[in-house]
């Protein structure tokens, strides 16, 4: 098991200074006084994103003043509020910050997580056409973006990893050893991708491709199974490696044995579905629930044609999208 | 204010029998034992969806055994999984269901919000070409759809409410009073939506037309916005009683005034994005972080073409889609 440790070496002050005009923020601090000018700008950032404690999206409130909320956190008393639990796209307890976002040429789900507290994010699965309004937001939010991870080698659109490294001081890209991709960092089974306090686990699910990956975090809650796993549906298995058992043995005994509330983030989809769980897919995937054998013939008698991109899509993500590393 | 307290009138054979095909659960039970055998396959659904407590998408776990995690809600032992806290998509504390979809010819978000424990349901802006979909998922989820809610007479799409009225016996069609639109229910300022022992709370936000709507949680942690407030953006308001002064007024005094880390849910993105909060559209919103002088003239010049389908969807949205009630 590999644990990736990473520095918190990026400037705070380039983050900040690009989201200070909307706050009426934009004098500039003094050299003598920069750090503590940082500090406030920082504070009154957070105040106006996540109100006075700096919450992220998502928290919810319940009736109690100052008792645990989980292992080893305990939430301070509001005056006006009341301590919160968690909704949609965030937690208090572990202060873990998420967005789904969508590419809708390749239909593609990039995600953003982050560690509330530090700022440290990764993103999984970023998409070269989308590389402005995925930066943007990452600098709006003042997270440091400390790994950008692709699942596989995608043949359906170029990743926008290498391309943000040329943008963002310090960050290291990802992909599985077995994808034979280029990258920072070469993933394999049982390593985790840390960010702050936080981190994803990482599960070979090979079958699409032989590098699918599918990111899990330790409470299993949340896996991001790339195209191994979609929503009522799975990764196509006629090129790049293609295998239909080993997708079909991936799938069970890698993905179906976590728990039935895991929520299935796939790297596609192309119904508007955003999210399923283990559950539902156990119940309700249509190739999923057949035999082995049936899924085989299943997955021979697709006739899909070949990815539009693929001839572009795969030399340039062997050297994560169009910049080599 | 109006609540509306819903009946639990729909039959659970048929929406159980809809899904017991991939659990392999098809046997047909005789007819005097309909009842258990009705309560046995609900059991083995729910497991089988929510694993050994029935829970939804979106649970965590955390160390602790029998110790309540919020007010009143008290968490049996677990031996083989832990308590669990909440992430993305839903909540254990109060059991809420949660799913975002999208249809992409309009890039319209419905979302759909159920009470995990009594299987009631709401769906928000629902749209015509994805009906089969959204019915298939409330049913494959074993919910009782209560109420279809549009947040305004849509005019770049035509709503699915009317013809799932006559699809889901029981199921009730809502929209603003102010819209000047049909439905079973019409809306005013705080209405209560009731699902089960959840609610939605409802706040006249006029400007893109004079019946738009925002629903709001009762603890403010989720927002559905319409096209009142959009990610980073606003609806338009040259047509359909538009008015940017109102616009305005409603998102700075009816939204903005929400707690920051509030959800924003709009009925639209067009960039991939699926949620903000208040505090970020405080903080970035491109229009709403300027005056109400410089808003209106912004407005006054975005120069947009005519929706496509305004001609055809204005007229069936006053009625609930293409389906008269």
């Amino acid at each position: 098991m590999t644990g990736y440790l990473l520095q918190k070496s990026i400037p705070l002050l380039f983050r900040v200074r690009a989201t200070l005009s909307p706050l009426g923020l934009d004098e500039k601090p003094a050299m003598c006084s920069r750090i503590t000018a940082m500090v406030l700008v920082r504070r009154r950032l957070e105040t106006a994103l996540f109100g006075h404690r700096s919450y992220t999206e998502g928290s919810r409130v319940s009736e109690a003043g100052n008792r645990p909320l989980s292992s080893g956190v305990r939430a301070r008393h509001l005056p006006l509020a009341r301590v919160r639990t968690y909704s949609s796209g965030t937690r208090l307890n572990d202060r873990l910050l998420f967005r789904q976002l969508f590419e809708s040429e390749s239909s593609t789900y990039t995600y953003l997580l982050a560690d509330a507290v530090s700022k440290d994010a990764v993103l999984i699965d970023p998409v070269l056409e989308t590389i402005d309004r995925d930066l943007k937001l990452i600098d709006e939010l003042g997270l440091q973006l400390r790994v950008a991870v692709n699942t596989h080698c995608h043949a359906d659109h170029i990743t926008s990893t290498g391309l943000m490294k040329t943008r963002r001081a310090g960050l290291k890209s990802a992909i599985s050893k077995s994808s034979g991709a280029k990258a920072d960092i070469l993933l394999t089974e049982g390593d985790e991708i840390r960010f702050g306090k936080h981190h994803l686990m990482v599960r070979e699910t090979p079958g699409h491709t032989d590098g699918c990956v599918t990111l899990v975090t330790p409470d299993q809650s949340m896996a991001f199974t790339g195209d191994a796993l979609l929503i009522r549906g799975c990764g196509r298995t006629d090129f790049q490696q293609g295998c239909s058992k080993s997708l079909y043995n991936s799938i069970h005994k890698k993905i179906f044995t976590l728990p039935a509330h895991c929520l299935i983030y796939p790297a596609h989809d192309y119904r508007g579905q955003t999210v399923s769980t283990v559950g539902e897919e156990r119940a309700f995937n249509p190739r999923l629930t057949k035999s082995l054998d049936e899924f085989v013939t299943i997955m021979n008698n697709l006739n899909l044609p070949k990815p539009s991109k693929i001839d572009i899509s795969m030399p340039a993500n062997l050297v994560c999208g169009v910049q080599p590393i």
